[in-house]
């Protein structure tokens, strides 16, 4: 196995680009993952592993490495604090990989019966959640739309626990999200703290494609212009709104829970 | 009005210590808090604000301040990068307070129909996040049991959104909150992945108490013990849990949703 020393080597300052730079993430179409739970998800999920950096003298999964190994990924062995520089967490998990960028092109929606559109979504720690909860629920797909938090920054893979391999992600203009939703007959619905919204467990959410907006400003005004109807999650309590994951999720929740609010 | 200059500040040294220092924090009962948003949901509680630190030369909010000052808070003036030394954000808002911790007797319960029980939950965002979500779908009270993350830490304030002034906060041990569930003849479940858990839109939430666990391993064996059920939010992909915070809201949500699913 190739031993890597230097944190000049090529491979290592490449994943750090990889690590801070969204626009080198987007130009190698190229992610960096973290720990061998990760690396089992993405293998699951048929993604292309590239490098595979594990750390000099720790014991590892033979088997998932072989995996890895049979795929085509190269292996390369690191010492500890070069890989403690790659890692984002403060207990760094001994391995350390790159892959390709889970995003699927519109047409992988065909047949969809259940879409979240992210509107400037920017919290990494939101996405993350929202890509965990919307597949958990099943949801056929996530689009991300203008303004949103890249979903192959660090942060964002690691909130997903795996999720950001299975859900199908999709990235797209507004109008063209919403084209699309139109084209597979779903009712696009927005949530928005507005006079005509009505209570999300009024409309059937079993078939729709629902848009979450942006943590501060929420669902932009030209978004607003392009769905059918607003809708809100009644709230009781002196809170003017809710944190835009669990908005997400408590939509995401009712897709699946039924429509109407019958079961 | 005071003018701090220096770090060495008996002041600016007292906050950077209740900044990062819990226990000091838990015996000075004391907790530092960020902007004038927060600053007036603070004085809307009625929870005694002590200092407030503003930016020198920035516009403030003359009305708000004087409310503080009328409930007896004292004002300072501190440069731009002093003031940024306190923050934990990327832009300051000039503003930087501290108040009482906002912990309640659990005789403050009394008459409460809706509890959450938080057994070991450590990530600071899920706390804030999760006592927002609790304001705003109205919960009586949220119950932090052995081995959560403290809720006066800066990180926790911040997410809450200022609904940590308007949650009622209890904190004690699992067994002393169990009696509590008890005494007030509510039926206490956990959520929990496991064979005998029934769905959580079986069990009538709507005067229950229900423990959240940590984020890594659940519900403890010793709170399984003492609830009367374990609940299960139903999933259908492949995720295998959800993030704590959003498995709170959804049963949050369920318990002003209404009974078993029917509105």
């Amino acid at each position: 196995m190739k031993q890597i020393e230097s944190r000049d080597n090529a491979l290592i300052r490449h994943i750090l680009r990889l690590l801070r730079d969204r626009r080198y993430r987007g130009k190698q179409d190229e992610m960096v993952c973290e720990g061998p739970k990760m690396l089992g998800e993405a293998l699951d999920s048929g993604i292309l592993v590239k490098q595979v950096l594990m750390e000099s003298g720790r014991e590892a999964d033979e088997t998932l490495l072989a995996r890895a190994q049979a795929q085509g990924a190269q292996l390369c062995a690191v010492s500890k604090s070069l890989l403690a520089e790659l890692s984002g967490v403060e207990t760094p998990q001994g391995l350390v990989f790159t892959c390709a960028r889970p995003i699927s092109a519109p047409e992988q929606l065909a047949g969809a019966q259940r879409l979240m559109l992210l509107d400037g979504l920017q919290d990494p720690g939101n996405l993350g959640t929202i890509l965990r909860t919307a597949d958990a629920f099943a949801a056929d797909g996530v689009i991300l739309c203008e303004g949103c938090v890249d979903p192959a920054s660090p942060k964002v893979v690691r909130a997903t626990m795996g999720a950001v391999f299975r859900i199908p992600l999709v990235s797209c203009p507004m109008e063209q999200a919403a084209e699309l939703v139109r084209s597979l007959g779903l009712p696009l619905y927005a949530t928005a703290l507005a006079e005509d919204s009505v209570p999300l467990s009024t409309v059937p959410l079993s078939r729709s494609a629902v848009i979450i907006g942006n943590e501060g400003r929420g669902v932009s005004e030209r978004a607003l212009a392009l769905c059918d109807r607003k809708i809100i999650i009644p709230m009781r309590g002196r809170a003017e709104s809710l944190n835009a994951s669990v908005a997400a999720s408590i939509v995401l929740y009712e897709m699946t829970r039924g429509d109407g609010g019958v079961q």
